[in-house]
C-alpha cells in the first residue's frame, strides 16, 4: 500500500478535533453545549451582500480574473484609502479566503526549511499553512502576564538566522485579542528593515476594536517598509461572511505580487458569486458596523467581567477580535475540556472550550489555558461562564 | 529588499500570459479576436443550479464543514454510483475546484523532491501545483502520431526511481482529448500495484465523450487498486460552472482521506453558495447533457474536419474533453501566435491560440504545436480555421 507523505503526517489536526466526538456524546445525552470554542460569528451578514447574490444575472458561471474582478479590487482599494491605508488596485490580489492569502504569502516568500518567526499563541492554522509550505515556524513567546504584548525585539533578534525570511503577526490577535500599539508596529518595521525580512500582517480582525482610545495600525501605513510589508485580509469576519471564502493578499512589493499572481493563476480564480457579494458588501452602511462593534464590546465586557470573577482564573482583556485566552486553575486543559463534555453538566448544560496548547508551537506551553470566543449572545456567555465556574469547582474537588 | 522565494521564481507563468498584451493590441486596433486558446465553455449553466442560489435563504453566511456539506457529499456519491463508480460519502472531500483537489492530492502523497510521472502534453497547471508542492514532474512523452495514446508501460518503468510516488493522468485529456481505453487503465493499475505508487486520475472531463462506441473508464472502477487510486473531479466543466470553484478529491484510501482532511481543515471550508449550486446541479436533467454533448460533438467534428483540410496541419481526433493539439507547418508556435495577434488580420479578424510548449515539461518539445479549444460556436470555429489557414499561408510566404 502506498504511504501518505511525511508532510501529510506532520499536518496538524485542528486543536478541537479530538473533542468533537465528546461534544457529540454530550449532545446525544440531550445536554446543551455552549460553543465557546469556535470563531464563527452569529452576526447577520449585511443585506446588501446577500441581495447582490440574489440579483446577480448570471447565465454562464465563468472563471473570473485570477486576481479577482477588477471592479472589486478597485472598490476595495477605495475602501482601504478611506480607512487611511494607501493601497491601490494593483496592490491587491483577491484570494479564496484569508487562508489562501496566507498560503500565497508563504509560497511567494519562503522556500522549504526557511523560517518564519511568529509570536505565540497564534492562529492554529498558521501551523498548517507552514507545514504545507515546508516552512519552519519559530515561535517567540508572548505571555498572558504581559497581556500578550509584543515580545521584546531582542527576543526576535535572538531567533533570527540566515534561514529567517519573515515575521508573521496577527493584529488584532486570534487567539489573544491583543492590539499592537503604533510603537510596537514601528519596532517591528525597524527590525524587518534591519534584517531584510518580510513582515506579514494578518489583519482580518482590523475593524474589531472596542475602545475609543485604541486605534489599529496597519503595516500598510508604515513608511519605509513598502517592500517588506504583506497584508492578509478577509471578508469572513468583517461582514460575517465566513462561508464566502473571499480574502486578499496586499503588497506594494511588485515582485511579491507578480509571484503571488503565478500561484493565483495556477488555481484559476476565486469564487464568482462570493466576489459579487464581497463587492456589494463594501456598500454596507456604517450603522451596521457600529451595531456590531457595540454588540461585541458588550459581549467582551460581559465575558471578561464574569471570567475575572471566577477564583483562580486569569485573563487579559482583549482589545480587539473576539477571542481571549484564559488561564484556568487546572493542570491540563485537554483533559478538562474533554471532561466538560464527557462527564459534566449543570442542569443538562455544558460548555466546549478550545484548549490553548494548539495555539502554541513550543511544546508544553499553555497547558492550563483555553481560548474562549465571544461570538455568543450575552445571556449565553453569562450562562456559559456560570457553568465553567461550577465545573471548575466540581473538577477540582473531585481530586 | 527581501527577495521572493526560489519556489516562487520557479512557479510557471500561464502558457498564454505572454500573449495577452498582444491580444489587447489587436483589440485596440479594432480587430476581432477569436479565442481558440481558452477552456471556458460558452454553454449555459443549468437553471436548477442558478435558481438554487437565488432561492437560498441565508442570513449568516457561515463556514461549512471542511469536507463540504454532508448533504452534497451524500448526493454526489449517489450520482457516482448511478454512473457505475462505487464511491461512498466518506470517500469524498469537497474542494475549492479540481485545482485544490490536485493540490491536496499532491500534498497528501508527496514530499519535497518526490517525483510524479505525468504523460505529456498535460494540463499546464500540473506544473504549478507540483512547483508549489516542491514535487518534481517527470514527463513521459505521448505523441500526436500515436494519437496521444498511453506511452508503453516500459517507458514508465524506465522513469521509476525510489523517489517516484505517483502517476498522474488526465482522462479524457486536456490538452489532447485522448480517452484511455480500459486496457490502458488496467495496465496503469498493474503498474502502480507492482511499484506501490498512487494513481491520481484527473477526470474532470469524464462526461465529455463523443462517440457512442467509447466509454469512460474511471480509476475508481478498477478492482485491486482501491488503496492506490485518487480521483480528481470538478463541477467546472460538467455544468459549465467554472466560476463556482467546486470540485472534490475522492479515494478509498482512508489514510489519504484523513491526510487530505487536514489540508482541508487548515483552509476551513469550500465556498457555501457554490456548494448549494453544485448540490442542486445534481438534479440537472439528462436532456441538458444530451444537448451539450451533441453540441460539442458537432463542434469537434467541424473543427477537426476543417483543420485536416489545411495543408501541412496534423491533428489527432479528440475522443473527449474539448481540446485538441494541432501540429502546424511552422517552426515556433510562440512566434506564430504572437504574429497572429500583432501583425495579422483577415478582414479585421484574427485568432488567438495557445502554444503547446507550455503543456510539455520536456524542453524543446511541441514547439510547432498549438492547443485549440472548441468552446466556440460552430460558425465561429469555421471562421477561425479559415483565418488560421490564410494566416499560415501568409506567414510561410513572407519568409
Ligand atoms: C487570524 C485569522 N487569520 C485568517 C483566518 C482565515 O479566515 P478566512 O480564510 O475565512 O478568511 C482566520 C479565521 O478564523 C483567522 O482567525
Ligand atoms: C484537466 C484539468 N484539471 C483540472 C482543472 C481545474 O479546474 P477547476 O479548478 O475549475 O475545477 C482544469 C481546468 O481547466 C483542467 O482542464
Amino acid at each position: 500500500m502506498p504511504q501518505v507523505s511525511n508532510k501529510g503526517k506532520l499536518m496538524p489536526e485542528s486543536p478541537i478535533r479530538k473533542l468533537v466526538p465528546y461534544a457529540e456524546i454530550a449532545k446525544k445525552k440531550g445536554h446543551k453545549v455552549y460553543h465557546l470554542n469556535i470563531g464563527q460569528p452569529d452576526i447577520k451578514t449585511p443585506d446588501v451582500a446577500l441581495q447582490a447574490i440574489k440579483k446577480a444575472d448570471i447565465q454562464v458561471l465563468e472563471y473570473s480574473h485570477s486576481a479577482g474582478f477588477e471592479s472589486y479590487r478597485t472598490k476595495l482599494s477605495a475602501y482601504y484609502q478611506t480607512h487611511g491605508l494607501p493601497i491601490n488596485t494593483e496592490d491587491i490580489i483577491i484570494t479564496t479566503g484569508g487562508s489562501e492569502a496566507l498560503l500565497f504569502a508563504m509560497g511567494s516568500t519562503m522556500d522549504v526549511d526557511d523560517e518564519i518567526i511568529i509570536p505565540e499563541p497564534f492562529y492554529a492554522n498558521y501551523n498548517g499553512f507552514s507545514t504545507a509550505s515546508g516552512v519552519k515556524v519559530v515561535p517567540v513567546i508572548s505571555t498572558l502576564e504581559e497581556g500578550f504584548a509584543l515580545p521584546p525585539i531582542a527576543a526576535f533578534e535572538k531567533l533570527i538566522t540566515p534561514k529567517t525570511k519573515a515575521i508573521l503577526i496577527c493584529n488584532p490577535g486570534n487567539p489573544t485579542g491583543y492590539l499592537y500599539s503604533k510603537d510596537e508596529i514601528l519596532q517591528l518595521a525597524a527590525l524587518v528593515k534591519k534584517h531584510d525580512l518580510f513582515l506579514i500582517a494578518d489583519e482580518v480582525y482590523r475593524e474589531f476594536i472596542y475602545d475609543a482610545t485604541e486605534k489599529h495600525h496597519s503595516v500598510m501605513t508604515v513608511e519605509g517598509i513598502e517592500q517588506h510589508a504583506i497584508m492578509i485580509d478577509s471578508v469572513s469576519k468583517r461582514y460575517s461572511m465566513c462561508g464566502a471564502r473571499i480574502g486578499c493578499i496586499v503588497s506594494k512589493n511588485k515582485e511579491v505580487m507578480a509571484t503571488a499572481m503565478k500561484f493565483a493563476q495556477a488555481r484559476l480564480s476565486p469564487p464568482t458569486y462570493e466576489q459579487i457579494a464581497s463587492e456589494a458588501a463594501l456598500e454596507t452602511p456604517q450603522s451596521y458596523f457600529d451595531e456590531v462593534i457595540k454588540e461585541y464590546k458588550e459581549r467582551r465586557d460581559t465575558l471578561i467581567a464574569a471570567l475575572q470573577n471566577i477564583e483562580g482564573v486569569q485573563v487579559a482583556t482583549p482589545k480587539g477580535a473576539f477571542y481571549c485566552i484564559a488561564k484556568l486553575p487546572i493542570d491540563n486543559a485537554d483533559t478538562f475540556a474533554q471532561w466538560l463534555l464527557e462527564s459534566y453538566d449543570l442542569n443538562g448544560e455544558t460548555v466546549m472550550v478550545a484548549p490553548a496548547a494548539g495555539f502554541y508551537s513550543s511544546p508544553n506551553v499553555g497547558q492550563d489555558e483555553v481560548r474562549i470566543a465571544y461570538v455568543l449572545k450575552k445571556d449565553d456567555l453569562i450562562r456559559s461562564v456560570q457553568i465553567l465556574d461550577n465545573a471548575l469547582k466540581a473538577y477540582n474537588s473531585k481530586k
